[in-house]
């Protein structure tokens, strides 16, 4: 399980329970040590090989986990303040290896890339639900994160 | 979209919003009209052609969406004050025709088949969190039920 480097990232690990029909997936308790509020649950798919970058918010925090499929997920902190300004973090997620949730705060750069032969499904259990004023976007390609995907 | 007949269960369209790197797929907000309270979000895997059932919640509300593959859903009402008492209720879910959310009441056995070539993802949203105490089951074939798998 890699290590986050980025302030306030927090990766943690979910269980997975295997069953003859299929598995049983962890994915966020009201009653867990870090939960904080349900804003809204959704899923992006990435298709293999395609990306989805770069996208921040400036309110709406990110819980994040790959319960299909495997992304690399690049991050890039954007927060003057922060004691990690400008570092880029690389993580890959998704079963069986890297199966957790990912809390992203508000204030990173955060984008996806599918890495598997099957397309990947990410499920997001944010603390806001979706606000078209707190989206921002930059393109994949953007000069402002030095990161080719 | 097929209607409900057992009263309190309730199903409503979702959107997908289709981009050239893979959808995004709603599932459930704070600010829904029917929504009420989050206790749980976790997935359950249906391998294809296999059956998890039967399964009951005396409190637990289930709020089931599938985003990956196509189940089988059959809901039997089991609760003597209900003008549905005893009746039976088979629904498909999937994308594309039948992508949905479904509300099952506590008080209602239900279970699954996966009825595609790949894999099912049930991603649920329950009222409460899982609670041992508040899971009963009972085998596929319970002769409680007249439903053959």
């Amino acid at each position: 399980m890699p290590e986050t480097k980025i302030l306030g990232v927090v990766l943690t690990p979910l269980r997975e329970i295997p069953t003859p029909d299929g598995a049983v997936l962890h994915m966020l308790r009201a009653d867990d040590p870090d939960f904080t509020q349900f804003g809204e649950c959704y899923f992006s798919e990435v298709y293999p090989g395609k990306v989805k970058a770069w996208k921040m918010h400036e309110h709406q925090e990110q819980n994040l986990s790959v319960p299909v499929g495997k992304i690399r997920l690049v991050m890039y902190d954007a927060r003057p303040a922060s004691a990690t300004y400008k570092q880029m973090e690389i993580i890959e997620l998704g079963r069986p290896e890297n199966y957790c949730k990912i809390r992203i705060p508000s204030g990173i750069w955060y984008g996806f890339k599918g890495i598997s032969a099957q397309t990947a499904l990410i499920v997001n259990c944010a603390d806001k639900a979706h606000d078209p004023t707190d989206n921002k976007k930059i393109p994949a390609e953007d000069a402002e994160i030095n990161y080719t995907w």
